[in-house]
């Protein structure tokens, strides 16, 4: 059984940095006297629960760390406020539907989804209203897409403010929707020649309203039942919720109830004092609608500090781009002077979470890790300097700057600046 | 707002049957009388939870019928049974992972990471132990693919003896899995020319064992940590399972504890007396390992009565095969005298859930509904008749004959079979 030899099992082979996702595995070696070897474990004497026990199943108890969190000086209210994605504990570009991050206006509203009724008004041929059972009729369509808010990394403009991967860039995550295509229920009623604008308006006691040009209406949105396989999660609009790909996250309303055609948008106050960004001049860019190409390394990271010495490490990372498909992800352990391409595993879906990979060998030494990500359109994320020499630091939205993490010897790590 | 005019909203239009997902919408118009759209409802009126209420969320409670469920009498005792995916409730090709069928052995092992132990033995150059911060220095990857119990659709070998998708084709779920390949931790150890096979062990209290031919080892087999972004479930192996994609569940050893390599099969209880298909004349089939092309209708179907009357309906379903992609799925309406081609919507992926639609107009009548599936291979699902032409009627194992639900004109389903 392998034991016997007397070599320490965490004994690592260092082998120079490796090429290509070729890191030299941890050379782990049986040991005498490791009890989770040598001694038959509770799990193995005895029955576990049975398949009556779990009806709807939930994480290990080993687990109870993988949660949202919010920042309580953030915001005055927990109803108007937000919690983020846990994404330094997670890997592939599937986010669980329970621990997608929360933005609320006003709470969760909590619908049956028995009462709840879609409105078609405005400039169409015919109003139009819709059960959740007459949509359910319409042809469907499944799409992974990202969702980002727009003050994804907000704090992140005036200096390194949040310490941990989930904080700076957690208000996103990534699903598989099933919806009705916008564009089939606007034909349904018919747009007259006028309109222009759709106006998407939720349910909740915020009434969150937003303008959408009716050419993006008509192209990807979708009006979406079910995420991850299963009904839309409460706090993510159930029953309905406009999906708007590659735009911020605060126009994909939520608890969708009406949309309305028109011809002018309809600058309300979500897209007139919040959601538009102050710049050093005074004036403020309007319809700033698209998500830019950015990305993030997720481990490791403040809330995921290496916890082993030198030797392979895996440096892993989430990209994504309101454009389409991400096409590259560099990676610099040395503050952006010389970079590396890493690899990008598993599905590349045009808007939606792309995972990637660098695999190293530890030296042991501090790292100022940082990764950069470039989309088919050829944009490239740019630098936190870059941003701000454009923009200015009046802003919270769109902050698609590189990040930089400084690792240390003993694996811990801090959100910090290089310039 | 389109109220007045007095025409049901519930009127819908009829006009034939729709081609290519064409189908057309229900015509709902705004009726006066209608208190969800007139009155104001409470989730308007008041605020609802904040952001600290659900660290980890959940199903929203008008979603409670959307569970796991088992048979009772399929089995003697839960610990040692099964219970089913409700494929009939949901879409998309993700299954979430609280709803992921179970089947154990010996009940959910309740196992402490930080204790569990992956052991590489038997015809290596060096046999190796990992612990499970080992296995995640290693490169990983990230893959979706569907998981079919063997005796999926098992009680249909001799009729159709349960009513309702959930039951009868419930034994399957497709995540994303986050892994290492066994290939890499096969080759820390070495393997010696002599290893042909591997032997696969779980920690559980039936220490589930299962041979598996180097060949496959190599291939596209994952040591898996995460599902859907996030921790194996405790119910899927927590905190590892192999993945051995395509072939039947009972070989994804969840638990998985040991890995021997050797240089025959092992022939354990569950690849002799279990998982081994008894033929009409006595002999079995052995290494039945590959789950083969095969689809179900899950909408409508008996657990999903159409709720409405004649015109559009969404006829939705899954195609699944262990040799690769979905190339086409054909629906009949009438017992399989007629085919039509579904709409495949959503990621292809190899030996991953596909999911097929086919949007009709419907007239009201009785409807036998079948789907066959065709692989990237030129494999076509076999009716029930040429499978027990072929196999009789001995084994539970690898049914992957096509499924009929006859739907009557008040909209409930039964199963049924046509010859």
């Amino acid at each position: 059984m392998g034991k016997g030899n007397g070599i320490d099992r965490r004994r690592l082979l260092t082998a120079g940095l490796a090429a290509g996702g070729a890191a030299l595995a941890p050379r782990a070696v049986a040991g005498e006297g490791d009890p989770a070897i040598l001694e038959v474990q509770d799990w193995t004497r005895y029955l576990g629960d049975g398949v009556q026990a779990r009806p709807y199943g939930v994480p290990s108890e080993f687990e109870a760390h993988v949660v949202r969190r919010d920042v309580e000086w953030l915001t005055a209210a927990t109803e108007s406020s937000v919690n983020f994605t846990p994404i330094h504990e997670l890997d592939g570009i599937i986010t669980p539907n329970g621990l997608c991050f929360e933005r609320h206006h006003a709470g969760i509203a909590e619908i049956d989804p028995a009462d709840h009724r879609l409105m078609i008004n405005g400039l169409v041929d015919q109003p139009l209203v819709f059960t959740m059972e007459d949509l359910k009729r319409l042809p469907r369509e499944n799409r992974v897409y990202f969702l980002e808010c727009a003050a994804n990394s907000g704090m992140e403009w005036r200096g390194s403010q949040l310490n941990g991967a989930q904080y700076t860039h957690g208000m996103v995550h990534c699903v598989m929707y099933t919806g009705v295509p916008l564009r089939t229920i606007l034909g349904e009623a018919g747009i007259k020649a006028s309109g222009k604008w759709v106006l998407a308006e939720g349910a909740d006691a915020s009434v969150m309203t937003r303008s959408i040009p009716i050419e993006k209406a008509v192209d990807d949105c979708l009006v979406a039942f079910m995420m991850n396989g299963e009904a839309l999660r409460p706090e993510q609009g159930y029953p309905l919720r406009l999906v708007v790909p590659g735009w911020e996250g605060n126009m994909w309303v939520k608890w969708l109830r009406r949309i309305e055609v028109g011809d002018l948008p309809w600058h309300q106050r979500e897209e007139t004092s919040k959601y538009t960004d102050l710049l050093p001049n005074g004036k403020a860019r309007r319809f700033t609608w698209v998500m830019d190409v950015k990305s993030v390394i997720t481990s490791p990271s403040p809330q995921m500090p290496i916890s082993h010495g030198p030797g392979p490490l895996v440096i892993s990372g989430l990209a994504w781009s309101g454009n389409g498909r991400i096409t590259r992800v560099d990676v610099s352990l040395d503050g952006g002077r010389n970079w590396r391409r890493a690899r990008i595993d598993g599905p590349s879906l045009p808007k939606a979470l792309h995972r990637f990979y660098l695999d190293i060998d530890w030296d042991g030494r501090d790292l100022l890790l940082q990764s950069r990500a470039i989309d088919e359109d050829g944009f490239v994320q740019p630098s936190k300097e870059e941003l701000r020499a454009v923009r200015g630091e009046n802003s919270i939205y769109h902050n698609n700057g590189i990040q930089t993490w400084h690792v240390k010897p003993d694996g811990s790590s801090e959100n910090v600046e290089v310039s």
